[in-house]
C-alpha cells in the first residue's frame, strides 16, 4: 500500500502575518510561528517607538509600523493582541484595509465582548476567528515573549455560527503547530469558565495584595520580608498587566460578578467555621479541595 | 595580629536530636542538620509505622520510635513538628522525660497559641525556644523532605521574656547553619504578620478551589482542563495539609478574622468598581499592587 507523502517539511501557512500589539502574547506567537516555520513575514504594529524597536531588535518582527493600514495591507492573517477594550476601535480602523480572504483573529481573555465589538466591523470575504490562548506570565512587553509559551497549553476558539469552517480549521492548525492543544466552545461559556479559572483568582490575588498594601509601613515591610508560602504566589499573580486586567473585569462583568457572589458566600461560610471553631468543617473543606489538584496533575496542566 | 582559628570544620551542635513528628518540615530539618553536620544522632517519633519506616529508609533518622519518652530520653534538642493542636498534649507527655539543660523548639505556623499550650509543661532547667521556619511546599510526609527547603528563607523565633538568651542563640545558630536567615519577634506580632502573608492567601485559595468544587460536573472538568493562569497556582496552595491548616485557622482565629474582615471590605470595593464599570479605580488598584511584588523581588524572596 503506498504511503502518504511525509509532511516532515515545515509548511508555511501564512505568507504575511500582522500583529496589532506586540506584547507578551503577540511576541510569543510570532516566535512560536517562526519556530514552526508557519510564516514568511511578520509585521508588528505598535504605538510606542520603544516597543517597535524591541520587536525588530529581538527578531520578533521583520517589519514594524505604527500605522494600522500599512500593517494589515496584504496580510493573510491579522492577530489583534492588545487589551480587549481597544479591539473594537482597532477592528474599525483596519476594516477597509484588510485583504479579501484574510483571517482576523484575537487573543483576548474575554470572548463575547470582543465578538460584540469586533465582528460588526469585519468586511464580507474576511474571516473572523476569535481565540484565546490559556497561557501567560506576569511579565509584559515583547521582551517577555518566548516561543515555548503555548507548548502543551490550551487555546480556545469561539467561532461565530457564520464563521467559515475552513478558516477555523486553519487557525486551529496554526495553534497546534505552535505547540498548543485546541478546543472550541461558545463565547459565553468560555467567559464563564475563565471567570472561575482566571478572573476570580486574579481578583483575589489583587485584593489580598491590595489589603497588604494598605498596612502601616513597618508591617508592610515585614509582609514583604516574610512573603514565602502563599503571599508570594499572590503577588506574582497580582503583578500582571493592570490595563489588560482592568479591561477583562469590565468586559466580563456579569460572569465575574456571578462567580464573585458564590465565592463571597463560600468565604462567609469559612469565616463562620473559624469563628465557631468548627475544626471538622474546616478539615472537610480543606480535604475536598485536594481532589481538584489531583485532577489538574492528571490532566498534565500542573 | 594573630588570626582567629578558622571554623571551616563542621561543628556538631547537638549530640542527639529528637523529632516529634517527621513530616515535610521535620524531615527537611533533619536533612538540613545532617548536611551541615550539626547532629550525631537523629531520633524520629511518629505514630504511623509507614512514617517511621520512611524516616529510616530515607536516611532521615538513625532511630525511630512511637514512644515519646523513649524519643526524648537523652536528647539535647527536641523539635515538636506536628500540627499545632497536638503540641500541648505532646509537651505534657514528654515533660517528665526531658534531659535537664535540653532545648525544646517547635515549627508551628502560629506562635501565641503554641506558647500558651506548651510553655506551662516545660520543666525548670529545660529551655523552650518557639520557632517558625517560613518555608514549605504543598506536599506532606517525610518523603517530601529535602535539605535545601530553608536555604535563604526566614525562620522567626519568638522567645518568651524568661527564655535563656544562650538557648535562643544556639537555636538561631542552628537555623543559620541550616541555610536560613533568622529573626526574632513577639509571638502576637508574628501571628498578625503570618495571618496576612500566609493564612489569608491560603484561606482564599481554599475557598476559590472550594467554589470551583461545587460547580456542576461538566463545568468542573473544564475548570481542571483550563486551569493554567491563576487557578492552577491556587490549587497548589489549596493542596496543603488539611489538618495542619485546620489547626492554624483555629489557633490564630483572632488575627485571621481581623485580616479577613479587612479583605472582605476591600473585595466589596473591587466588586463595586466592577459593577459600576469604574475602570480608572480598577487600574489604579492593579497598578499599586505591583510595587509590593517589586519589593519581594528586591528582597530576594521571589
Amino acid at each position: 500500500m503506498p504511503k502518504a507523502k511525509s509532511k516532515s517539511k515545515k509548511t508555511v501557512l501564512f505568507d504575511r502575518v500582522a500583529f496589532i500589539g506586540i506584547g507578551l502574547i503577540g511576541a510569543s506567537m510570532a516566535l512560536a510561528m517562526r519556530r514552526a516555520g508557519l510564516v514568511r513575514t511578520v509585521v508588528a504594529c505598535a504605538r510606542r517607538p520603544k516597543t517597535r524597536k524591541a520587536a525588530l531588535d529581538l527578531g520578533i518582527a521583520n517589519e514594524v509600523t505604527k500605522d494600522y493600514a500599512k500593517a494589515v495591507a496584504g496580510a493573510d492573517l491579522v492577530v489583534i493582541a492588545t487589551p480587549v477594550s481597544t479591539n473594537g476601535a482597532i477592528a474599525k480602523a483596519i476594516a477597509a484595509h484588510l485583504k479579501p480572504g484574510a483571517i482576523v483573529t484575537d487573543v483576548g481573555s474575554v470572548k463575547q465582548a470582543v465578538i460584540d465589538a469586533v465582528a460588526p466591523h469585519i468586511p464580507k470575504g474576511v474571516h473572523f476567528v476569535p481565540g484565546h490562548p490559556i497561557a501567560g506570565t506576569e511579565h509584559s512587553g515583547p521582551e517577555s515573549g518566548f516561543a515555548e509559551l503555548f507548548d502543551n497549553r490550551w487555546t480556545i476558539l469561539t467561532p461565530l455560527p457564520r464563521t467559515s469552517p475552513k478558516a477555523v480549521a486553519k487557525v486551529a492548525d496554526m495553534w497546534r503547530k505552535m505547540g498548543a492543544k485546541v478546543d472550541t466552545m461558545k463565547p459565553d461559556h468560555h467567559d464563564m469558565v475563565l471567570a472561575i479559572t482566571s478572573h476570580l483568582p486574579h481578583l483575589c490575588a489583587y485584593t489580598v495584595v491590595g489589603t497588604a498594601t494598605d498596612l502601616a509601613g513597618d508591617l508592610q515591610q515585614e509582609v514583604i520580608k516574610y512573603s514565602a508560602s502563599g503571599f508570594r504566589d499572590f503577588t506574582r499573580v497580582a503583578a500582571s498587566d493592570p490595563v489588560m486586567w482592568r479591561d477583562i473585569f469590565l468586559s466580563n462583568r456579569d460572569a465575574v460578578l456571578d462567580i464573585l457572589q458564590r465565592f463571597t458566600e463560600d468565604l462567609a461560610g469559612m469565616q463562620k467555621h473559624i469563628r465557631r471553631g468548627d475544626g471538622e468543617a474546616l478539615e472537610k473543606m480543606f480535604t475536598r479541595t485536594r481532589a481538584i489538584r489531583r485532577g489538574i496533575i492528571e490532566a498534565k496542566q500542573a
